[in-house]
């Protein structure tokens, strides 16, 4: 089967509310849930506070190995928001007033309350592009391979529509979850052999546990199947069936977006 | 004000289910908190996936950088449960069978249900010490500065009360979350002000939105305040409230844990 060239990327979530535990981040799925139609693959993320050295030295690294780099946090109005200079810095750029986005933001204020910290949310680096949103007007930016995307969940979302067009895409991954009314450690011999039998595609092994079973009491397994290959994919799926059923346990099929 | 030298820490999520997008994680979040009340600060987490030379390369760079590494994720009894092994490997160490960690599994299954693949949950890089937990039979494990926990949440959090006894502990950070019925661009400029003035302490703004608003519009915003010396944040608690009331609106405080 042809396919694409592998396409990855990265998130970089920005922001002491994350890492203090008062902010639940949720954009990390987002994004991996975004990316994955598109067949690119997310595969790593980072958390790290409001300090520049700490953002430019995390930028550097991620948009140096993977195709593209999200950042999320820090581009409003306060001076706690340190992220278009970061991204300023990890480039060598300067960060100057764009004047679309000065115009974005100038239509969304009255004259008297567009103030000076307002004004910053236009500050990009030179020659960046902008990523509007239709929740918002303050824009994230583009600069070569990394976009940042603001912190609050619904905007970062509404943001992530502007980018959708501008990223080479991959072969995306098929998945089937399979869940079995099995303990995880009954299939974990028979499952590594599947795995062994089947190199085209990734075996995930998730146990659940119903909230009415003794305290740890595994309620069940659900195995992930992913790859690039219907045919691999359904392959592994037929031999985990089998597995399913050799045990006297029905398997009931998902079919995921990824 | 004596303070004791800066405990630091990091959090490494291991598995491809957090960064496709399946599965939300919360162990981050769940970590930071344990570890604000030991006055113990989280400065960075990383997810990667079940790939060992993934998980090799960002403990060795997170345990060489913080007090402490909390890994969770991949210790259960499937061929994806490769995190015991990246663990040996990254020092250098070989894995083994524990035997202190074989007669617990051995407590909790029948004979004939103690397969080698549950066998392999005992499985620990030489000099290891266990983390025991309430909830399920398999340990987690130590080894120097790193700790390697679960990814189910209710078992991660249950091997944090066998961790707790064994960090050492810094000055806590005392927090004030100060809620203004205003927009974040309306303060920003005195805010920063504020800021300058209390460098002893951290200020965070977190714009928040009602769902009655329209979209995008901020109904409000959180200030955080952030230190290690209760006076300090109560001076800089003391100029945000001045600048609420300077503008016509009633500071709402809350006295936070961290």
């Amino acid at each position: 089967m042809s396919q694409a060239p592998p396409v990855t990327a990265a998130v970089l979530v920005i922001g002491d509310e994350i890492l203090s535990g008062r902010t639940q981040d949720v954009n990390v799925a987002t994004i991996a849930r975004f990316l994955t139609p598109l067949g690119i693959d997310l595969l790593e993320a980072r958390f790290v506070p409001d300090l520049e050295a700490e953002i430019v030295a995390a930028v550097n690294a991620l948009r140096g190995r993977y195709s593209y780099l999200f950042t999320t946090g820090g581009i409003g109005p306060t001076h706690d928001d340190i992220t278009a200079d970061a991204i300023g810095a990890a480039f060598g750029l300067a960060v100057e007033h764009d004047p679309e986005a000065l115009a974005l933001l100038a239509a969304r204020y009255k004259p008297e309350d567009f103030n000076d910290r307002r004004r910053r949310m236009a500050r990009v680096p030179r020659g960046a592009s902008l990523i509007k949103n239709a929740v918002s007007a303050a824009p994230g930016f583009q600069i070569e391979n990394v976009f940042v995307l603001a912190g609050v969940p619904k905007i970062m979302q509404a943001m992530l529509d502007d980018v959708a067009p501008r990223l080479a895409r991959g072969t995306p991954v098929i998945s089937r979850s399979i869940t079995l009314r099995l303990a995880e450690g009954r299939i974990a011999e028979p499952l590594a052999a599947i795995q062994r039998a089947h190199r085209a595609v990734t075996i995930g092994s998730y146990p659940f546990f119903a909230e009415s079973m003794p305290a740890g009491g595994a309620a069940g397994t659900t195995l992930v199947v992913r790859g690039r290959d219907a045919e691999a994919v359904e392959a592994a799926e037929r031999d985990i069936e089998g597995l399913a059923l050799s045990l006297g346990v029905r398997p009931e099929v998902a079919r995921n977006p990824g």
